[in-house]
């Protein structure tokens, strides 16, 4: 069952109605009020982001290698969240994504707790790809695993172990996909003890060819349908995690609805391929697709056409995200760039599509 | 131009030919007298094999899903290096695999020298996932970077990281690939600071499905022809480094030939996928194919039938093979069992195709 919201776009901007700013108050006890924003928490993207566009210059320019093979790549593609190919009878595409740091949630609640959340985890980076690839209007295939640990050590807890296989398969499961196997190092010294760095890369395939989704059919007047997220999926963990210094009882602080921090923050992430597959079989295309990962909201801004876009109705946001909003101190202009505040993915459709697009997700 | 030997398989057995032993001197001084080996460098493979063995069960299990898409795995690619499934027209194969721990040997000759072996490090952990795709026949058609670093401050270093730009779209160029993207983390708290974890998945295509070579067809009587290495590759790393307390001068000590051995160590992996493409286009299709990487020669064991292998001539061993067996003290077993000594690639051919193998390779 998918929540889903239709939202017309028209207004270019990454602030949410204003109206949202009454469902957040301050936080009982407010020993730091400067905001927290994601920059304070320790990702620089001014330092990566040169390195970024120089690949992505050079990467751009071996797309030529593909045509000694008599194929060629879709160079609308290169801007989007899933390079894909021209292969002749259908579209190729690929991708690998990482988890990021939602793992050492996940270490730090089993210390505190016992439970392992491994399961959870496997989950969230196997979404990481997949949500990605579909964007492109890719069938994922095959799912491979990237299970770096810290040591051979990290393989000992059987427990964590078999949760991070369970996990790994049961996503398979949801997304339809076959685990063709993957690479398990042991890299002491560049992974630290006791940690795991986690990725996953996908291959799927575009077929028919008219599914391809690369934005070049958005047109003004296209309607926005959000898909619900779980809550903070794995986007936005270093801010989540610098949080913790300022709660009164860390990771184990209560939400509103009495689950404590660390438990909501380890919701997996919601696979969202069924609803793409589905969309798919009842001949709906979407004229773009956004997965809400890094920067919130500001995603739903990148396509390349300069488009105004207007949310009229935005959705609940899950009490992990208010509560981190709350304590961090974040306007809403901050927590919408930074978090999905609930639409963990987006659909632009014809108007015409709209009322059956959400009646298929739901 | 590659180097080429061609072998006559018929005794099982992982032990080289005895008369090499006589090239291997003992080292000038020797405060370490006992061997050291590849289990003692810091990997324990009994710790991690019980999830690979639950992996690749639950992995197995979800191959049933590509029927659902009207699709079929390659079963016996399942023990293979490279996943594959049927998708009708040919077949796609993807694969994701870690560079190791060459990364620290670059980091630590930077610091001695101050140049930057990124470039070459770069081709290492391309070659990682080229060079086993095309074990099963597959064109690499695309690769993906995965560059998790211990922050963003890693990126800070711009001639590093320009390195690690040109020598990855150098490693493209040379295979043939389009560079897809990729993936760029800074992962503090899960990569150590300063280091980088690399990675690559790459997808392509047997493309006509008569190039599969997934071991189907190996026959007793078949011919194995070597590639050569270009020294240590990016497999053993962990012994190669823990062999830097035992030498004079740590990565600085020169081989015979003069060399450092932290340069010699850097010698960028062959990339073999030039040779399959060449050896398709004169309609030579390998019975079998080995990326001999970890747990060296052993390596040429894999195939899952009973036969005796016979090598009647072995490749020239790389001085940097040579200088490391002899400081580590490992006898002829324990070297071949651990690096590539020489052979960094090999074909199983038919006999009357051996010849013209090698001509085409060289």
């Amino acid at each position: 069952m998918w929540r889903c919201r239709i939202i017309r776009r028209r207004v270019r901007s990454a602030r949410a109605p204003s109206q949202l700013s009454a469902t957040v108050p301050t936080p009982p006890l407010s020993a730091n009020p400067s905001p927290l924003t994601y920059e304070q928490s320790g990702v620089n993207y001014d330092l990566i982001d040169p390195l970024k566009i120089a690949a992505q210059r050079a990467a751009a320019a071996t797309a030529v290698h593909l045509q000694t093979h008599g194929f060629a790549e879709v160079p609308a593609s290169r801007g989007e969240s899933a390079y894909v190919v021209d292969v002749g009878p259908f579209y190729l595409a690929s991708i690998v994504e990482c988890l990021g740091s939602k793992a050492l949630v996940a270490d730090e609640m089993q210390r505190l707790t016992g439970r392992s959340g491994y399961e959870g985890i496997a989950q969230d980076t196997i979404a990481m790809a997949v949500n990605d690839l579909i964007t492109v209007g890719a069938t994922p295939l095959v799912v491979q695993a990237y299970w770096a640990a810290g040591g051979s050590d990290w393989f000992s807890d059987a427990q964590r172990a078999q949760a991070l296989v369970q996990g790994w398969k049961h996503a398979c499961d949801q997304c339809g996909v076959a685990w063709g196997g993957g690479e398990t190092p042991a890299l002491a010294g560049i992974v630290e003890a006791n940690r795991i760095d986690l990725a996953a890369s996908c291959t799927g395939i575009v077929n028919p060819k008219s599914r391809l989704s690369v934005g070049d059919r958005l047109e003004a007047g296209n309607v926005i349908v959000f898909l619900a997220s779980s809550g903070i999926h794995a986007n936005g963990l270093s801010l989540a995690r610098k949080l913790v210094d300022r709660l009164p009882n860390g990771y184990l602080t209560p939400l509103e609805d009495g689950t404590a921090y660390g438990e909501a923050l380890l919701a997996p992430t919601v696979l969202y391929s069924p609803v793409s597959e589905a969309l798919a079989r009842e001949g709906i295309l979407p004229r773009y697709c956004v997965n809400v990962t890094g920067h919130g909201w500001r995603k739903l801004l990148r396509h390349p056409g300069s488009y105004t876009y207007r949310v009229h109705t935005v959705p609940p946001v899950p009490p992990v995200l208010r509560f981190i909003q709350r304590w961090a101190d974040l306007d809403d202009h901050e927590a919408y760039s930074t978090l999905n505040m609930g639409a963990g993915f987006a659909y632009f459709v014809a108007p015409d599509e709209a009322q059956r697009t959400v009646e298929t997700a739901c």
